[in-house]
């Protein structure tokens, strides 16, 4: 049997490509690309046979982009899994710290270690476009005086040194990765299952209230509500809603008629195991 | 009496500067901010009397970073007003659109104008910090065959004449600012008010149905809820949320007693009148 195709975004060693790892097994056939969209398309096209996408990070939030291209190409979502976001600081061999004056990473990654920059003021953050890309640009132009910032991955995969580990100012930085495929596999059975839809409710007063009952009032546990601009209807909105359970389950399946009755649009985007 | 001084975010000429002449009057004076966060710090401080912030946008959805700063710097909400989005190419004055070949402006800009660089393949979007700031700089910098996409204003403000008006894919394109002040005056009276607050539900099942609740059993009307990450407990969130009605009301009062039962945290960030 051929390795699976996976598709992620960034550059090879990109922590993407770790959450693509423990959601599709270690013998896959990775597929880097730089843009999201780019992975529902080369899903939707059967180019790959899974997509992997960050969801939500613990700091800042959901990955809106995501979110609406979930709904827009409606490929099932089958796992999840969560990553969490280490920061190193990476030279090439034999590099020293003494002699680092620039360190370049995503913006966001360079935000994410501030007290790292404020007790070493020599060194000046670089924005780049991603983190591990900066590592393999380290390798490839060797720039002097320069350090990059990325995942432990990356050091690995371009041959480069990690200097310093764990430098982010937070640990409890994590980031949620759901596993796409093209078709959705039989619903998986037993414990722990989750299930993700969307839902436009009926623009009436208590319209949300109602739909959050369609659930509470089954007991069916929620564990997390997302809202997004309603395209073509300002000031409207679509929910995104997880909620533990599966479609199978009866008391589920009851509150998804019941919240038919409610809502204007209503899609599964997946059934899945909940990620550890 | 001295023109009150008004903090936004961007260049002059930017969209937020509309939203102040909208919510502060035609005399004020204005300050400038490279970052949001300068906003709040400026205000905190004493340096401006008001400060404007985008929350929303009806295409792209929520501006997280402000909410996050809504909560830290609790400087209350006094005002709301909606901006349409209209984005106009524009050169120096006597510039032809045979000329041009580059389009700069930010990125979001460039990316609500593809239909108009579809039917104009011959000019290149180039990426720039700010919408007005790529005006400014076409006029201080004079790039060859070069244009921008901005506001109106921009144009009026640096002495650039527009091309090409309402360039945008999408005409539903708005978005809601609030005014902040330092310190909260007495609750405006009247129809049409609104209250903004943010609230962390406790750890229970049916947790953010009761907290609705709260609101719906009472017949207020929600307008917006909102979910953000809540900082040092993972996968745990704050809601921000919007109803129709002021806190002086006693029904709101009695809503908010209530939801204080049911949560952690509780503030209210601002009541208002509602913008249109």
């Amino acid at each position: 049997m051929r390795p699976k195709r996976v598709a992620f975004q960034g550059e090879r060693g990109a922590f993407s490509e770790e959450a693509a790892r423990q959601l599709a097994g270690a013998r896959i056939d990775l597929h880097p690309l730089p843009r999201f969209e780019q992975l529902f398309q080369a899903l939707a096209r059967g180019r790959v046979d899974y997509a992997v996408v960050p969801i939500e990070n613990t700091l800042h939030g959901s990955v809106h982009e995501n979110y609406d291209h979930l709904l827009r190409f409606q490929l099932p979502i089958v796992g999840e899994t969560h990553v969490r976001i280490v920061h190193n600081l990476i030279v090439r061999p034999g590099g020293r710290f003494a002699d680092i004056r620039r360190v370049y990473s995503h913006p966001v990654a360079l935000n994410q270690c501030l007290r790292f920059f404020a007790r070493n003021r020599r060194l000046r953050p670089e924005t780049f476009y991603d983190t591990a890309g900066s590592v393999k640009m380290l390798m490839e132009e060797a720039p002097e005086g320069a350090a990059a910032i990325a995942s432990a991955a990356a050091a690995e995969v371009y041959g480069a040194q990690i200097l310093r580990r764990s430098i982010e100012d937070d640990h409890r930085n994590f980031t949620r990765f759901f596993l796409l495929a093209r078709k959705a596999p039989r619903h998986p059975k037993g414990g722990d299952l989750k299930t993700t839809i969307v839902f436009a409710t009926r623009n009436i007063p208590g319209a949300l209230f109602r739909c959050i009952g369609a659930f509470a009032l089954r007991d069916i546990n929620l564990l997390r509500i997302e809202s997004r601009p309603l395209r073509g209807k300002p000031w409207e909105y679509l929910f995104y809603l997880d909620f533990l359970g599966s479609v199978d389950e009866p008391r589920c399946r009851k509150a998804l008629d019941h919240l038919g009755e409610l809502t204007d649009l209503l899609h599964v985007l997946g059934c899945y195991r909940r990620g550890v």
